[in-house]
């Protein structure tokens, strides 16, 4: 067994796009956060679960993931009890358990399976398709979903002091968005599918600090003065694209492609214009820029299924593409191959 | 490739043994709950990560994970970039991210490789060294590292009143306990090493409730009034046994072993008494137990690799030996078959 294809995607938001202005104003920040948040990041709005008056959590993990999911698995034709491997990614679980892979599995009535959650940050997508492929590989699995998805509104500390905060904490509230999405994996090729031809995900962090925490908190923690999300953005800005066209031209090397073969990438999404200075130095002559940024913020684990639904409606027969991610806790590098069959 | 071993294990404990009369008294209980728990618990001490005078979290998960990981690699005689592949399973992660397993193998110098994290709960140590096996079966990796830690103690809210807490919530301080665990896994099997027979992983929770639930607290939930930890303790005791006995009978059919052919048995690790009432239940007539509760408490993902660097010191050559545990959140069913050769 040496096949697997993506059959069919879904994905899934919570409540309508909040813009900038609204965030700004809610935030009570001045009017020119949003000029500058057009010329320097480019992000226009994201998808909060997190309702922006009361505070109050709207959608959970389970919740997007469940929807995000069914969806999927609805366009791919196949039943609950077809599948036999569920794979979940995420960076903010819900609770520790049950997992959302767990949860999820269990609403969609998918039984006597493995079910496993991956913790994962901005690659996270690529290690849950990842692990199913390779899993699915042994000739164990014939039909997966992997899943990933993110509520980084619980994040959110809407009583905090927005006026005295530095900007990089503020920058938080601005980049990232919620949602998720899913994919039904198969072993039996279908024409229209996308055949995966590569997943690749490696550390390399060795002998860099992390360019972002997000920390956990337990009673023990919570008077230790520590902060619930710090970024490097300065490390972010160096090495993302750096580390992006090293995985790129292994992942071209390992596949057997020119540069000049891509006919679409997908590019990490942290902004729009982290998006676009990667994509342009790429350098890759012949290939379209799927991106989800720009609407939807940085929604982490759940960007890649935007990313890949996108693609399916545009991608034709024989066309390849190539998704990029950059993971900038410790540095993990992702890619996926793909071509359309 | 379809030969896995474990060739080396290693473990990890923090401080000293805190007893049932020091808890006891740390937490201002009445004597009676010694020979309560003595009688109806049979743990008798646990290792904790927390200091229990000024409540500081003295070790890491990672620092867990890293020592634990470090002694079984020296054992195995293989060097830290023999390793290419990490999978670490926790209930605790210190971080959503950076992860532990990407910390961990940073830490040992393992370069280039994918580190995945579950999330998981009492079967965790089997959904780790079950992931590892299986990606192992597609001949890409050689030699795995399978770890499973717990830091437990950040659950532990020394400034509550436990006076005034309920008896369930008041048993979470004494079942649970810290530390954590590795395997060194290879694809070239050694003389003396156990050979992985079966890992199965099954979430059976469909139209039953969690028997489990610990929360993640973001700011958005401080002020929820949720509990960080629930026990549905009735539930465990009426369904633990009985989906131990299932995953059993499963196991021995897939292996095609008999009952009288096991020679170890590594049953679920909630408390001696629990653990006492699954194995006599389980009637297997030539099995000896290899249990590690009564001195270390449940400490979840790392338990099953204190019973197996046991299981080491004991098992004969040809011997086999069958794990099991209950995951309770939402009941997944795992099991490990294992022969020494």
């Amino acid at each position: 067994m040496s096949e697997v294809c993506i059959l069919s995607l879904g994905t899934a938001l919570p409540g309508d796009p909040v813009d900038n202005a609204t965030l700004v104003r809610r935030l009570g920040l001045p009017d020119q956060w949003e000029e500058w948040l057009a010329a320097f990041v480019g992000t226009l709005s994201r998808h909060l679960a997190i309702d922006l008056d009361t505070g109050a959590v709207r959608s959970s993990l389970s919740d997007l993931c469940t929807e995000a999911a069914s969806l999927a698995l609805r366009r791919s034709g196949r039943q609950a009890q077809d599948i036999d491997l569920v794979v979940l990614g995420t960076a903010a679980p819900e609770a520790l358990v049950p997992t959302a892979a767990s949860v999820v599995a269990d609403r969609l009535g998918a039984r006597g399976i493995p079910a496993y959650q991956l913790q994962s940050g901005c690659s996270g997508a690529y290690q849950a398709i990842g692990v199913a492929y390779q899993l699915m590989l042994t000739g164990r699995y014939r039909t997966a979903l992997a899943i990933g998805g993110e509520v980084f509104a619980k994040f959110f500390d809407l009583g905090s002091d927005f006026t005295d905060m530095s900007t990089e904490d503020l920058l938080h509230y601005f980049l990232f968005g919620d949602g998720a999405g899913a994919a039904v994996l198969s072993t039996e090729p279908v024409s229209g599918s996308l055949r995966i031809e590569s997943v690749r995900t490696e550390l390399s962090g060795t002998e860099r600090p992390p360019g972002q925490i997000l920390n956990w908190f337990g009673p023990g923690d919570r008077n230790s003065g520590l902060r619930t999300a710090e970024e490097d953005y300065k490390a972010i800005e160096d090495l993302v694209p750096q580390l992006s066209e090293a995985m790129l031209s292994d992942l071209l090397a390992e596949c057997d492609w020119e540069a000049g073969d891509i006919d679409y990438i997908l590019p990490p999404q942290l902004s729009v214009e982290m998006t676009q200075r990667i994509v342009t130095q790429m350098k890759l002559p012949t290939a379209t820029e799927v991106s989800c940024v720009r609407h939807l913020g940085n929604n982490g684990n759940a960007a890649l299924f935007f990313q890949l639904e996108e693609l399916a409606r545009k991608i034709c027969d024989g066309n390849s593409a190539v998704g990029i991610a950059i993971e900038s806790s410790k540095w993990i590098k992702a890619a996926l191959a793909l071509r359309k069959i």
